[in-house]
């Protein structure tokens, strides 16, 4: 089966990643657990700024966090040079703490709250990218009273339908997200940003959607957008200094999803941004792209222990393992397939077809159905692959399941940098009314 | 519309629950804001016991913890007189913590971990109801060295496909739960109970799914299970002290969901059982059922901040909200529908058609698609009804947005039962190993 970055199997027939034997790792920080392969995320983000450095001369690659975001995470986004993009207070405070620099933030948002645009003012933030107009007359109110200018960039709502799952389309007309350009509703807001005296109009932004696989969406929004930013400049004199077209580049799950690299990407779309620039006679913005998954998402693993194996004959064979959707909803939520492999023994051969499912009280607590695995029993190690996006930071505490520790994992050495929670931590919010106590 | 327990409008047409306006709560505690109906949850517990005790003498009521438990719950059921049923150590743990007494205790699940095993052993709770047979032979083997007698009951998957979302459906054959009938796994279990020194074989078990609103799937439930049980009493001489028929009695959400009351299920349920008792001539068992979502569904709001709103004209208009799929994934995960009111100015006029949307940056952050509402503006507060059961269980800290607080609200007192997590909680499992801080 293809291997993502450091994986290999060592002479025990056992998964390494980063130099670390997964039997290991499961011993020393138990299971479920989350492993990160540093190296890997680092090379994605080197190979992103190369591929489209390589075909523009100014790049911006900004790391769309709700990926995956902790304070380790943050360090080594900082420390290859990335910008940041954060949607709320929380993704912001954990920057913050982590040290990271305020100037390379980018904030989104179809609502932030005044305290999130309070806190993004004083922190001193790169840019707020305005995603309405309440937003845009807020925040211009805001920086107003504090006696800032803060730059912005408008996301514009660019009418482009992505071919992916539908909760995670973002670009087209009927959505939640950005200025339309229909009824010249992202025009005005350009205007708006102009005419403000605390805002200084920076530039545009769009994102029309996740793990989107077809290059075709992006060089479409491209033309869209310096069409748009050409109009902008003529009848409002507006200069788009940057255009930020957003993320969602698709990854390989399932080893049948196509090979998709950066490189697939950034050729076709810096053509069409340099041909659509001397089409208007555009002086070249700086291009912003804000890659999450394909940074981090191959670059995760999830290590379970399996339980209990339940066979009905001719019917199924389920493999439970001890987390399930409270640590990947994403089959769940959006019919996500996963590849898996038994980590303690690798093989290429492929056995009998099972289930894998999760621990959950809940028959849609599945997280691979129908996959071919070697044979299977009680107390081996089931990898889960390619759960570094959306795993841990879209995990819960359903049915009281304490969430899975997270360890980066380098050159044979593994460091934790998410704590396993405890029951301690479960409970540690709840309170028992005086009242009740008797 | 159609209010639940104690809600009310009151002079100043704000949404009133347990005698809190809901206003003076949002001051309070801050938004969003999960509202617990206290009085509504307590007459949910004695309606039940009455429903069931009306019509048969021994009658076991226990809570399904899944949907809802916090320590202020627990003694809320511990108080009525109810057992508890738990599907994981942190739930166990919640109980224990609580000082809910042990014997009261049922311990469900597809996939216990030894060490979950252990705890229940050693905490001494009432019964393990066993999923499959590696389960079995390992809490045999547990207990015995531990020198414990052990009650159990034996989980049947009895084959019924009920009518609800096929991700909580259980009771079919393709099932992760239970010993199916079909191949007499189920008999064989019974036996193998029957035959273990360590374990008391105290009865059958079985759970047809979730939000199940046709009475006709848990009659056939009952009488399959009774036949089953007659076959256990003929063949193993085995005797049924418990028939545990579960959960899934479907609420309201909508309004349109149609009139549901115990009652309804109750009447119907327990003619079935007597009838079959006499058919088959067994002794009348304790008839146990276990209500979740009946009990908390109905009985909690979900309090939000209306932020900006956004009007795509001839399209959709979009009103946001300061939570989201975050404290209530159903909607993404299922398709739930739910009520909303606006809390600050009740009112029984419809105005214009919007969808609630969160804050989550994500397309399928939707709450509430295509409701009528009152004119609603930024700042109202936004009500969502029915949001008591899986919701605090299931949110996350996607976006790392911290979670909600809850509260429970009776006769005009308002007691804080979860604390609103803060940013530091968000981050306190964090690490940055040295090598990264530099």
């Amino acid at each position: 089966m293809k291997l993502h970055g450091t994986m290999k199997i060592n002479s025990l027939s056992h998964l390494e990643i980063g130099g670390c034997d997964c039997t290991i790792l499961a011993k020393d920080f138990g299971t479920p657990l989350y492993i990160m392969d540093e190296q890997l995320i680092r090379e994605n983000c080197r190979s992103f700024v190369k591929a489209f450095s390589d075909h523009y001369p100014d790049i911006e690659i900004v790391y769309a966090g709700k990926a995956f975001l902790t304070m380790a995470m943050v360090k080594i986004i900082q420390s290859e040079g990335l910008s940041l993009d954060v949607v709320s207070g929380g993704e912001l405070y954990t920057a913050y703490r982590a040290g990271f620099p305020m100037e390379r933030i980018y904030f989104h948002g179809n609502n932030k709250t005044p305290e999130e645009l309070t806190m993004g003012l004083e922190l001193g933030i790169g840019h707020f990218v305005v995603d309405n107009l309440a937003e845009l007359e807020m925040l211009d109110k805001q920086a107003s009273s504090m006696g800032i200018k803060q730059k912005v960039l408008i996301r514009v709502s660019p009418g482009i339908t992505a071919d992916t799952h539908h909760y995670i389309q973002t670009g087209q007309l009927d959505s939640k997200f950005g200025f339309p350009l229909y009824r010249d509703s992202a025009f005005r807001a350009v205007k708006e940003a102009l005419d403000s005296k605390s805002l200084i109009f920076n530039g545009l932004h769009c994102h029309i959607g996740s793990q989107i696989t077809d290059v075709n969406a992006f060089t479409s929004a491209a033309q869209t957008m310096l069409s748009f930013a050409a109009r902008t400049k003529e009848e409002l004199r507006a200069t788009v200094n940057i255009l930020n077209l957003g993320g969602g580049f698709g990854i390989d799950y399932t080893g049948e999803d196509g090979n998709l690299f950066v490189g697939d990407f950034s050729a076709p779309i810096t053509a069409t941004v340099k041909e659509a620039l001397k089409k208007y006679r555009l002086p070249p913005p700086r291009l912003v792209v804000e890659p999450g998954r394909y940074i981090v998402g191959n670059a995760g693993t999830t290590l379970y222990s399996v339980g209990s194996v339940k066979d009905i004959p001719e019917v199924r064979k389920f493999v439970f393992v001890d987390g399930g959707m409270s640590d990947n909803p994403r089959p769940a939520l959006y019919h996500a397939r996963y590849r898996a492999a038994v980590a303690n023994r690798m093989s290429n051969s492929y056995g009998e077809k099972v289930t894998v499912a999760g621990k959950c009280c809940e028959s849609g607590d599945i997280l691979v159905k129908d996959i071919r695995l070697p044979e299977i029993k009680s107390g081996d190690l089931l990898a889960v692959l390619s759960t570094g996006a959306y795993n841990y930071s879209m995990a819960s505490n359903y049915n009281r399941l304490p969430r899975p520790a997270v360890v980066l994992v380098k050159d044979g050495r593994a460091d934790l940098v998410v704590k396993r929670e405890s029951y301690k931590d479960v409970i540690r919010n709840d309170v028992i009314p005086d009242r009740l106590k008797k």
